[in-house]
């Protein structure tokens, strides 16, 4: 075990954040057991052989090896992952039912109908499964090297931008388009998407300059970048939050367009609209709960404590 | 300074469960310098007292002081607190403007569409007003001791009920007395909603027996809440984002109930619904920003690293 994986650290598993090779250890929540015996104590070597063995004891006290995860926390993390996983990949196809099956499937330009189609697959896909996977393998990958997990949460996150922007200009170009052309950037659901690609926008750039970039003078930017940490990570969850309600929101408006007061009448294209929405109500649940559960921290190494 | 405080925690100020006087301080994470030097050690007076010197060194550097929080924290802190304030009592007071200035105010029964107006602004001021200043309060509150800010918690909380019910009350009411009737809970909105109001309960009625009846035999329930902070925490945020998701399919709903295509003509009704829903987006990233931020904990004796 090394010693650097001993320090209780901020909230959100900000141990990563030293790839697990710290320039400068923080010295002061070191366990004491670590450090030398005063200069001036007499002891011989028997006392220092006990002492040892004392100070060993108490450091497997302090710190979970990997096996001692529990039948309990491995069932968690199973059912976390495989939930979400089956939400994530379940929003993005049930959309593409939906578009596919009831709004006609797809076209650019020449159908302004059908290229706004492109806009509901394209932003789940963006901002709801690359960006949900990013944030959950980020936080729950118990299986390689910190930087190999940073390194995949920036590609997936990298995956979402050319969704985003696509997404961006399908609603903006089947707007203009349409005969006549629809105004632009009047709804709610406009302005919160708006939000919501900034706020994505400021993350990545954030991120992968602060915890990437800055990675080349590590030693001198260990501490900015630890700092950043729980921020970075607060704002994700918000980022993710807010891509949920503007999906929430812009499905309520498509859903009150195409079905009109059809929509009580329980049609199928309204119970699958509801269903997806559902389908990401159980997504912001379930991602909140996986980002901020105790027990399904990346690395296994934490006090004891930080489990309770 | 009490050795109790000193504990490194999980995740949502921990500490707090135990009210400053937790039955089983967790031995393992006190500083080894509380520890009694080996007793076959030998040592004299003098070495002693450098020691005990040494040792109350380290404890200072583990552990800030109230006095040390520095002046960033104190304007974050003044700048959260007055930003949520305005925006928790600003969203109730732009619902109530609208309801009252474009939608004809309030009645009972005898007028449906005006008993509907209940709806907007009873579930903003539970569920968003009240609740919010319950979160936040109960996060950042500097002042008095854990567990009358534990009551207020539950208060803020308990006065969210009534509104929610009458709320509730309100529109399937005015939707069984419309002329025709008009069906209930076909909406996403509604979906969302009943979501919404069920983890409210059980948050509510866990917390409650949790956190106030299980505190008569305090001792042997302190694992078991303090297990159950994390939990209640992520739930109780995900419950106020939820919250959220439903107020703005709800405004969406409406405005396109109301304006209809007037909506995209930037009519001033439309606006102030936007502005509503821009207040209510403001708030999901500061409330979730306020409960993350590590420096915006309601108790300031925290180890340094957790101020990282």
């Amino acid at each position: 075990m090394e010693s650097n994986s001993v320090s209780p650290m901020p909230e959100l598993a900000p141990i990563a954040e030293f790839d697990k090779t710290p320039p400068t250890p923080p010295e002061d929540t070191l366990p004491m057991d670590d450090l030398p015996p005063p200069p001036n104590t007499v002891v011989n070597v028997q006392e220092e052989k006990e002492k040892e063995a004392e100070a060993e004891a108490k450091a497997h006290r302090h710190y979970e090896d990997e096996n001692e995860w529990g039948c309990g926390s491995w069932l968690e993390y199973t059912v976390v992952v495989v939930c979400a996983s089956i939400l994530l990949l379940g929003s993005l196809a049930l959309t593409l039912f939906w578009v596919i099956q009831y709004r006609g499937g797809f076209a650019w330009r020449e159908d302004p109908a059908k290229e706004f189609n492109l806009h509901p697959v394209l932003m789940v896909a963006g901002f709801i499964t690359f960006s949900g996977f990013s944030i959950l393998l980020y936080r729950i990958c118990r299986c390689c090297r910190r930087i190999y997990v940073k390194l995949l949460h920036t590609i997936f996150h990298a995956l979402a931008i050319p969704c985003v922007a696509v997404g961006f200009l399908a609603v903006l170009d089947s707007h203009n388009l349409s005969n006549p052309p629809r105004p632009n950037f009047y709804s709610l659901h406009s302005w919160i998407g708006f939000v919501t690609m900034g706020l994505f926008a400021l993350q990545f750039v954030v991120g992968f300059f602060s915890f990437l970039v800055l990675l080349c003078c590590e030693g001198a930017t260990a501490g900015f970048r630890a700092a950043l940490v729980p921020i970075h990570a607060s704002f994700g969850l918000t980022t993710f939050m807010l891509a949920i309600a503007a999906s929430l929101t812009g499905l309520t408006q498509k859903v009150w367009f195409v079905l009109g007061d059809g929509y009580s009448e329980w049609k199928e294209e309204g119970i699958i609209i509801n269903s997806l929405a559902m389908a990401l109500v159980a997504l912001a649940i379930l991602v909140s709960f996986a980002v901020r559960s105790p027990t399904l921290k990346g690395d296994t190494r934490m006090t004891v404590t930080e489990r309770l």
